[in-house]
C-alpha cells in the first residue's frame, strides 16, 4: 500500500559534483525511482519540506520537480502534489551512476556458511493442522488482557517503559512463584524465577548454561524436536531413550549411564509429548536418584500442567528434587495463548544466575508490558478462572473426540483417552498404512504429523497425533468425517 | 502479600503409606508449611474444593483440618476461613519425611561452569543515571500504543495468539519496509525485514549467522559492550580499531587487513556509540570498498537514527550497498521506549533467512501482539509524529545542556555538540582527574560512565557520556550543577 511519502522526512544522499544544484537533486530523486525506493504512484513531498530537509532554497527544490515534470518521472497535481509517474520513461544514462540500481537480491559479498536444514526449528512449510497441541484462542481473555495492558501503561509508564531487569519484571515473576508453591509444589520466592519470551528461549538458555561441545544429553526416542535442535546447536550429542505407556524407560536410561557419561536429559514427564504418557511414580523417583547419583541435569519441561482431566494431580519432579539438579521450565502458551511469548523457569540458584546473564546477552530483557499485564491478570484471578474454564472446554472436547474416534473409527484406532494436555496420541491398525493415511488427508487439505515427525531416528512407526483443543465439536465431527473418509485410502487395496 | 491460596487448585503429594487417609493429608499439608510452599498467613483452600482436587470424600478433609487445627498449624475463623498459623509449632517428627524440606538453595547436583564475567551483558549493579542513551519515556505514545493494542485484539484476536512467523509480524515488517524506503534510502521489500526482541537480539542473529571460532570481528576501539560481548560468545576475536572525530579510522582498518583475514566489522557510523561522532563520507565509501574486496561483512548498527539535529541528512552504508555485504541494524529503542523490544535488520536474502532460521530456535518468534500495535501507530502517522515531537525536544534539551555546560564548567570540559543522537561525550580538561570525578560524583549518588566503561582495553582515558534526553531543563540544570560541585574533587588539591 503506498502511504504518503511525506509522512516521512526524504533525505536523498546528494552526490558532490559539478551540475547545478538542482539537476543534482532531480537526479537523485530518479536514483531513487530507479532503485524502488520511490514506487510509481508514491508522493512526494511537498517543496517546502523537501527545501527543509535537504537545507536548499525552496526554488532549487521547484526546479528540480519541474525537471522530472518534465521528463515524465513525475505527475503534479495543484490540489493534490506531486506522484512519481505510472509509466516511467526510459532510463536516461546522463547523470546516472554505473552499475545495477541495487545489488541482485541473493547476492551475498561474503562467504556465508551452507544452512543445512537450518530451519528445522522454524515454522516450516505447512502447519499439521490437525497435529497441533494449541489452546483454542477463541477462549483466550482478551479483552482482560487488553484492559490490563491499559492500566499499567497508565499506572506505571516509566517503569515499564525504560529498561528492566532480564530476569522479569518483578511483579510477574512474584505471580508466578505464588503459582508454583501454590499448585505446583515448588518451593519457589520471586527471585527463584525467570520469565523467559516463551518456553523455547528456555530451552536456549538452559543449554547455553548446561552444554558444550561434546556433552551427551539423553532425550525421549519420540520427542520435541525444536528442543533437540537448541540442544545440538550448541554441540550436544543425543541419546534417545524409549518412551512407553508409563514414560521415559528409566531402566534404558540407567544402562546408557553405564556406558556413557550423562550431561542432562531432557523430559516432558507430566504429558509426554507428543505420547501423552505420564512418568510413574516409580520411574520418577528412579530418574531424580540416578540423576543426583551420576550428577547430570534434568530438564523438566512442563509445557501443559493445567490441563489434566483425571487421576490425582501429579507434582513435578523438581517438587523433590533435594540435590539441585531439576531445570523446570513452564511455559503460559497453553493457558493463555501462544502468540503471548512467556514461559518460565526455576532451577538452582547458581544455575538461574548464569541463565539470567546468557538472556541478557540474547535479548536485554523481555516486553515488560506484557508481563506486568499478565501479572495483573494473575492478580485478580482472572487467568486461574480462566483455565478452569478452559480445562472444563477441553475435558469435554476430548470426551466427545474419543467417543467420535471410537465410533466412526473402530478397530482402525487404539488409543489411551490421554489424562492431560490437548492431543491425543492414536495407534493405527494392522494392515493399515499410517503415511497413506496421511497422505491422502494432506491431499484434502489437512495436515497430520504421524509418528515419524516426532520420532529422532526419522523411522515410520504406527501412530499419529491428534489435536482437540482448538476445535469444538462441530469442527471435531468435521475432522473425523474426513479421517473416516480418508481411511480406506490407507488400507491395502483401499 | 498473600494470596488466597485457593485461587489455584492445592495439589498435594500424597505419600503412599499405611497411615489413615486423613492423616497422610495433614501430614502433606504439614510438610508444605515446613518447606515454605505454605505461608503463614496463607488461606487454605474449603474443604469442598481440596476434597474435589484430591479425589476424597469430604469428611476426610474435615478430618485433616480438624488435626491441623489441634496441632496449632491453622487456625479457623467461621466466616473467613482456615489460615496457616502465625505462630508455629515445633517439628513434630511422626511422619515427617528425612531430609530437609527444601535444598540448600545454592546447592546444585551438577558440574556448572564457572560464570567468569558472564553478566557483562547484564543490567549491571548500578545504571549509569547520567551517562544512558534512553529516551524520555514521559514523552512516549503511552496512551496511543495502549489503544492500539487493544484494537489489534479486538480485531484480529485469532491472529495474533496464535503461533505466527519468526520473521515478525507481516503488517510491522511492512511498515518498516515503507520507513526504511522512504527516510533510509533502502530499496526493501515487507519480506527483507526482520522484526527482532530488540537491536541486542539482531546482534546475537547475526553473531549465529557470520561468526565460528576464531573468526576475527573489527570492533570500534571505544564502542559498544554488549554487542562485543556476544561477538566473543560466539567465538571471536576482536580487533578494536582507533576512532576518531571522523569516526572509525578506515585507514587502520586497512592496514589491519593486509596481516589478518576480517570476518567482519562492527560500526556504528550515524552517531559512533559513545563519541557521537559521524563516519565521514570519504571512510564510508572506503569502509564499503574495503569490505567488498577483502570480504567481510559490515554490520552497521543505526540505533538511534531518527534524532539527527544538523547538517544535511546522512544515509546509512546499506543504502549503497551493492556488493551485498551490509547487515543493517536498527531499533525501535529510542524512538518509542526502551521497554518496547522491537529491534529490525534488513541484509542480502541468504544472509536474512539463516538469522530468521536461528531467531526460531532461540525464541519461535516475537511478541506479535505489540508488533501489529506499532505496526498500527506507523499505519496512522503517530510514530511519525511523536519521533518529529521527541527531536524537537531532545534538540532543544542539547543545546540547553550545551549552553549550561559551557558556562558552568568552562575550560574543564570541551566537547562537539553532538550532531545527533540522545548524548554528549565531553572531555576533561588538562590536570582533571576523571575518574576521580566519577567517583565523588558516586558519592553523591549520580552514576556517570567515563571513558574506560566503553574502551575495548579497559584503559582510562579524560572522557565521559552524559545523556541529556530523559531529562528537562530544570533537571539538566540540577546535574550540571552537581557536576560543577564535584569538580572540585577532581583536580588537584581539590
Amino acid at each position: 500500500m503506498n502511504r504518503p511519502v511525506d509522512r516521512w522526512d526524504l533525505p536523498l544522499g546528494l552526490d558532490a559534483g559539478s551540475e547545478p544544484l538542482f539537476r543534482r537533486i532531480s537526479r537523485s530523486i530518479v536514483e531513487e525511482i530507479r532503485r524502488g525506493r520511490l514506487r510509481p504512484g508514491a508522493r512526494l513531498p511537498g517543496s517546502r519540506t523537501l527545501a527543509n530537509t535537504l537545507r536548499v532554497h525552496r526554488n532549487t527544490v521547484l526546479a528540480a520537480y519541474e525537471e522530472l515534470a518534465g521528463e515524465g518521472w513525475t505527475e503534479s497535481t495543484p490540489a493534490r502534489g506531486t506522484f512519481v509517474s505510472g509509466a516511467l520513461p526510459e532510463v536516461r544514462r546522463r547523470a546516472a551512476p554505473a552499475g545495477p540500481s541495487r545489488p541482485a537480491p541473493e547476492a551475498v559479498g561474503f562467504d556465508l556458511r551452507s544452512a543445512a536444514a537450518r530451519d528445522a526449528c522454524g515454522s516450516g512449510s505447512v502447519a499439521p493442522l490437525l497435529s497441533l497441541g494449541v489452546p483454542d484462542v477463541r477462549l483466550a481473555p482478551v479483552m482482560p488482557l487488553a484492559r490490563a495492558f491499559r492500566r499499567v501503561l497508565r499506572d506505571r509508564p516509566e517503569d515499564l517503559l525504560s529498561y528492566g531487569h532480564p530476569q522479569g519484571h518483578p511483579r510477574l515473576r512474584a505471580a508466578l512463584a505464588g503459582m508454583l508453591r501454590t499448585a505446583r509444589g515448588l518451593a519457589v520466592e520471586t527471585d527463584d524465577v525467570l520469565v523467559t519470551s516463551g518456553s523455547q528461549m528456555a530451552l536456549e538458555l538452559a543449554a547455553r548454561t548446561l552444554l558444550k561441545a561434546g556433552d551427551v544429553v539423553a532425550i525421549e526416542h519420540i520427542g520435541y524436536r525444536h528442543a533437540w535442535q537448541v540442544f545440538e546447536q550448541h554441540g550436544a550429542t543425543l541419546a534417545p531413550i524409549p518412551v512407553d505407556a508409563a514414560g521415559l524407560d528409566t531402566g534404558a536410561l540407567e544402562a546408557l549411564t553405564e556406558r556413557t557419561a550423562l550431561r542432562a536429559v531432557y523430559v516432558t514427564p507430566h504429558h509426554q509429548y507428543p505420547t501423552t504418557a505420564t512418568l510413574s511414580a516409580a520411574r520418577r523417583i528412579a530418574l531424580l536418584e540416578l540423576a543426583r547419583r551420576k550428577r547430570f541435569a534434568v530438564i523438566e519441561d512442563d509445557y501443559d500442567h493445567e490441563f489434566h482431566y483425571e487421576g490425582r494431580p501429579v507434582l513435578p519432579m523438581a517438587s523433590t528434587d533435594r540435590a539441585g539438579i531439576v531445570l523446570y521450565i513452564g511455559s503460559l502458551a497453553k493457558v493463555l495463548a501462544p502468540g503471548v511469548r512467556l514461559g518460565y523457569v526455576t532451577a538452582p540458584r547458581p544455575v538461574l544466575r548464569q541463565m539470567v546473564a546468557h538472556r541478557a546477552c540474547i535479548e536485554r530483557q523481555g516486553e515488560h508490558t506484557i508481563e506486568c499485564a499478565v501479572a495483573e491478570l494473575f492478580e485478580q484471578g482472572e487467568l486461574q478462572r480462566h483455565a478452569r474454564r478452559a480445562r472444563r472446554v477441553y475435558h469435554a472436547r476430548r470426551d466427545f473426540l474419543v467417543r467420535a474416534l471410537r465410533r466412526e473409527l473402530g478397530s482402525a484406532l487404539s488409543f489411551e483417552p490421554p489424562c492431560g494436555g490437548l492431543t491425543l496420541w492414536a495407534t493405527v491398525g494392522d494392515g493399515l498404512d499410517v503415511e497413506a493415511w496421511a497422505s491422502r488427508l494432506r491431499e484434502q487439505g489437512a495436515t497430520l504429523f504421524t509418528a515419524r515427525h516426532y520420532a529422532y531416528d526419522g523411522r515410520v512407526r504406527p501412530h499419529f497425533r491428534l489435536g482437540f483443543a482448538p476445535f469444538d465439536e462441530r469442527e471435531l465431527g468435521t475432522w473425523v468425517r474426513l479421517l473416516k473418509r480418508t481411511l480406506r485410502g490407507a488400507s491395502p487395496g483401499g
